[in-house]
């Protein structure tokens, strides 16, 4: 079925674009036998294949679509609704509601992708906002975080969507039978939070699912849980500070590394460690956050991305699209709607973690 | 002046209490000139301090009061206002009440703490809610982070109070002149994020302090900003989830170095580098969070304290109530109040990061 798998990916978005993600799709369709669409300035991308120097075989499961537009890092995240409706990452959007790709990966503008997502490809049946989920790696595997920023301002209700969002990525994609979910807090007791946590906790509570409860910011990286499930804003936050704080340990260790040759020595005999360490937090490695809840697949990867990190956002993609996780998704929805949201727990007697 | 400070230790209060806080408060006494005031069960605390040998000329200036009570670690936060009223964490706050004392340390129940402080020595002039502070590590010094959990549903109006309460401790306890102060946010642009934090933003900036405008979580650990606003929840979250991270690195770190003699050997060289690293990053060094904004000193350590984090705890308590921080954030407070926060700033066209 792989073969029939078609990712249409943006060539012109990533920091050092159509380079990236040209040679990045290249990757994909040399290793997995998928076929890729690139969307961008067809003279540029022609230009990155020949100096690629790619096979006439591979050349014909690599098409070209013509994007005389590009949506830039800074630039609003209605860009290609309104001024740029030529864009890349639009005409990828479409390519995916057309059929002609079943998903979309970009390195670009996060925000132009996921409103093209949303307002081109549409949303799934029985979901009300999509959700952005992030895999984060924990000692023994990997932590579902969702929502990591498609919505600000989220409702409690959109809770209970993420978890079912949240369930089904990390049953098909992560190969969890039964993923455990927690909800965000500040106190693992049920009823501690706020009043947005304790309607959502009702919410999620209600799916049916493997909800194990309110669970804390520690229990991000210690593989206490699958899935944690919070709103856009709090995830969003606590993606970019662990993005920062990871960077921050590294560029000390090369500081403090330098200052002795008995340390630059020891660091060389560890660079094997420190290789499978990087390799298990290196973001390239996860390749990209695939936005949940839509008519097709949409995977948002870092703008910093490397060839590699983009070959492995369209395997994702493939591996996400043949598991029908967006079917799973919507059935389960369409359930739950039949179900109501009971009233939210009960306050503690004091609300102080 | 530092000889007149007097700090009460919550002896019962720490993972191993009263070892720890023992241990550390003699700590304090020796190395500063503090006198601290050991609050907890009078014949345990007696035969901790017996057990260290401490000189008869360092136990002068270290008091026992007796406490009945502990309000152990998982206990709901209102416990020592309610059933224990004799517990040594609301005596500790009886003894700063009374004047006996400056300021306390508590390595215990962080709520019950929390509770105490405010309700026993009460809220400074000015101030709506106090703030709890968090210092956190960069390549090049701190970011003040507030507030990190002394309250759930916050009010935008707030985030006013916690950008004074992080602008004066920043400048006191870092020596930061003019220290820049960003509202948490999920974008860089004005009225980038929620209505939560555009109401906020008018309140920071109506402050008149030095606000560099929204940060992001890539902010909290690259150095951007020297306070960062934002409310308890998410504080809270952001707080636990480094700390969370920052074990699962070491852990895996460790892992990866045992699989092979030379990443040992290569660490073993390594060890001054590591040594150097933990300490920059380590919470013991900085010793505790304060809770701004009270008629007195507070600060809370880590349940997981070692000696080392008490005694720093102890000197950082004296700095602060030397340095006269809760006067200056009372009387800057006072002076806002007469100036109306403006109304918030406008939505921009779209709402997405």
């Amino acid at each position: 079925m792989a073969g029939h798998m078609r990712i249409a990916v943006d060539a012109m978005g990533a920091d050092d674009a159509p380079r990236t993600p040209v040679a990045g799709a290249v990757e994909a369709v040399a290793g997995d036998g998928t076929d890729v669409i690139l969307v961008g300035d067809r003279e540029r991308v022609e230009r990155e294949l020949d100096s690629l120097g790619v096979s006439a075989e591979l050349r014909r499961r690599l098409e070209v679509v013509h994007a005389e537009e590009v949506v830039g890092m800074e630039e609003s995240a209605i860009t290609p609704m309104r001024r740029k409706r030529r864009s890349s990452i639009r005409i990828c959007a479409e390519l995916v509601k057309e059929g002609r790709a079943q998903a979309l990966v970009s390195a670009g503008n996060t925000g132009a992708t996921m409103i093209s997502a949303k307002m081109v490809i549409g949303v799934a049946k029985g979901v009300d906002r999509p959700g952005l989920a992030a895999a984060l790696p924990n000692a023994s595997g990997w932590t579902v975080l969702v929502d990591v920023g498609a919505n600000v301002d989220s409702k409690a209700e959109q809770m209970r969507e993420f978890a079912v969002m949240g369930h089904f990525y990390a049953q098909e994609m992560l190969g969890i039978a039964q993923p455990r979910i927690g909800l965000l807090s500040i106190g693992s007791e049920e009823g501690k939070g706020t009043d947005f946590t304790r309607r959502a906790y009702a919410g999620v509570q209600s799916t049916g699912l493997r909800f194990i409860g309110n669970v804390e910011g520690r229990d991000l990286f210690n593989g206490a849980t699958d899935v944690i499930v919070c709103d856009g804003f709090v995830g969003n936050v606590l993606l970019k500070s662990a993005e920062s704080l990871a960077e921050m340990v590294v560029g000390m260790l090369r500081a403090e590394i330098k200052k002795s040759p008995l340390s630059m020595l020891g660091a060389l005999l560890m660079v094997p460690a420190f290789r499978h360490l990087r390799r298990r937090t290196d973001y390239s490695e996860y390749g990209a956050a695939p936005l949940l809840g839509l008519r097709g697949g949409c995977f948002i990867a870092h703008g910093g991305s490397n060839p590699k990190a983009i070959k492995n956002a369209v395997r994702r993609a493939v591996e996400f699209c043949e598991a029908g996780i967006h079917e799973k998704i919507s059935n389960k929805l369409a359930d739950l709607h039949a179900t109501p949201i009971p009233s939210s727990i009960q306050e503690p007697e004091v609300q102080t973690s």
